[in-house]
């Protein structure tokens, strides 16, 4: 595989500026904060009796008071000479953290990895509710239950393969990239979701670009469409938008597409979209969104890896075992649009 | 600040190996990994209707299924040239993830960033249950309900000051070094604890000791009893083990401290303990463990910052404004006990 990735390379613009995930990088920072939320107080709980060691008399723990809530967590890691422009930030998806970007499954460098390596600074963040941003008390402080993703619903809804049987046979797609061998690792991954945090969320999202753009911006899934929307938002500080396999977008006629000239989108599909009534539904919404930023004269792409001729990716294809060849057609875009 | 640390630092064995935690440092790879935990199964749950977008149909939601629980998340940064012999694992405290070690709360760089700069491959973990360990579904999965920490028992409890009125005034000790100011950006790093969850927990640790160990190991606040116990279990891979405010110790009547012979341990204690029942209570239990392992022929410091002179340190001393002292501190010992 490194091998066909160094041979493509040479066939690729921006040669010299890519990177194949495998050089040393000189870092000068990695470091994190917290951005977005704010102090909630809650009042009228009863106490309850905890004992927290074990075979200790139980305390009474008062769950009143005040507590933060609705933050996002944000990671980076600052190079000594960036040879990026604007640094990249790396948006999960639903049900996951940041760790999306990271180390795969498998034990291979993912693309946080691969853009260090490729000269970006790097800032992997945990969205509202999810891993280190923390979440809060339901249902007096988030308004609803939060949703945990089964196996086989990963497996199904990911387009991993066609059927998962709980306790029984899981069945691939035969030309699956995913190292399947890795499921259950990557099922470590998954987090609670809620459904009533999209506001919060995006309030994040947006004070992150206001703070830390001018930026390239990298998508995911349901971060396909707080993407969309911050680059609405701040179109003159996010450079680029790379929307990976996004769930979802706005209604063009309810936002002003013309602002995005100076935003190039690429759209990035894997394989088996026929297979999934759920990405038949998914794909309509970013096709119609696509198509009207076509219109209105945005810079825009999109690639269709099986029509590339790149088979079996599945809805986490930077996680798939061609994950570099990937990145490597993104960061291509990434500099042809003037990342570097 | 950083003159007196400059001037400390000539004064200190090892001077040479020793950074200021300001050096650029060059890296060969920044990942993750997840460890521990296992394949649970939820079954006659009912089903849920729930809206996964404003506006849209509710679906159906099965919570039925497979799931992956009680994993732990480990991040490493591995250095191209480590100056240390061995790698730092970092284990942080209840309540909290391993963002205790990263970029503090008023934005200066933690100890993450000091012991990269002093030439230490880096592991930070988030134990089970927090941050992007994940959580599992409660009370089929998790026994217990979460508990969240008010402000004012983080204030009042990691002896920030004597006294928080929620809504009103927080009074600080007056010679304390945390950055009051950031006091709330602190609070956005809290998550929910489960009082239920040690057994899983200590497994992943000792897991995460055979994965990654020789090793060095920092240990704060309640990681402060899982560090202990890991070097019980594997006293041959854990070459040192630094207690930063420990919150507990076992009996030194149930372990064999005789193991120890070959890892050294450093017990570090800020101030106001005389102030605070609850520290009084936890420090019995350490003061007991470290003399109990003298008795046996340990190797054993015990840091005491204000009989140093070192005044005002909190529990969280590792975001005081002194944090880079306390961390030479603690990298002078570890370089007389082996670990350059």
């Amino acid at each position: 595989v490194r091998a066909v990735v160094r041979f493509c390379l040479a066939a690729l613009p921006g040669f010299a500026l890519i990177s194949t995930g495998q050089a040393d990088y000189l870092v000068r920072e990695v470091g994190s904060f917290h951005i977005g939320g704010q102090q909630v107080v809650l009042s009228g709980l009863p106490e309850k009796e905890m004992s927290f060691t074990a075979g200790m008399a139980p305390v009474k723990v008062d769950p009143n008071g005040e507590f933060e809530a609705g933050q996002m967590y944000v990671q980076y890691v600052k190079l000594v000479n960036p040879k990026a422009k604007y640094p990249l930030l790396l948006w999960h998806g639903g049900g996951l953290t940041g760790v999306t970007w990271e180390t795969k499954p498998d034990g291979k460098p993912g693309w946080q990895q691969f853009f260090l390596s490729a000269g970006y600074d790097t800032y992997v963040s945990d969205a509202v509710e999810r891993g280190r941003a923390s979440w809060a008390r339901y249902p007096e402080i988030f308004k609803t239950e939060p949703v945990f993703r089964t196996k086989k619903e990963a497996w199904e809804g990911f387009r991993i393969g066609p059927s998962y049987e709980t306790g029984g046979k899981r069945v691939a797609f035969e030309d699956t990239q995913f190292p399947v061998e890795a499921f259950d690792q990557f099922a470590k991954q998954a987090v609670p979701r809620w459904i009533s945090n999209d506001a919060p969320t995006q309030a994040a999202y947006d004070a992150l670009v206001q703070k830390l753009c001018p930026c390239v911006i990298a998508v995911h899934s349901q971060g396909g469409n707080f993407g969309f929307r911050a680059a609405l938002a701040a179109p003159d500080k996010v450079k680029a938008l790379v929307a990976v396999e996004p769930s979802g977008a706005p209604d063009p006629a309810q936002v002003d597409l013309t602002k995005l000239k100076a935003t190039p989108h690429l759209f990035v599909y894997g394989d088996h979209i026929d297979s999934s009534n759920r990405w038949q539904t998914y794909i309509k919404a970013t096709q119609r969104y696509f198509a009207a930023m076509k219109e209105s004269g945005v810079n825009t792409s999109w690639l269709d890896l099986p029509k590339e001729g790149i088979k079996g990716n599945t809805h986490m294809l930077m996680m798939d075992k061609n994950s570099d060849e990937i990145a490597l057609r993104i960061q291509s875009w990434l500099v042809e649009h003037g990342s570097m």
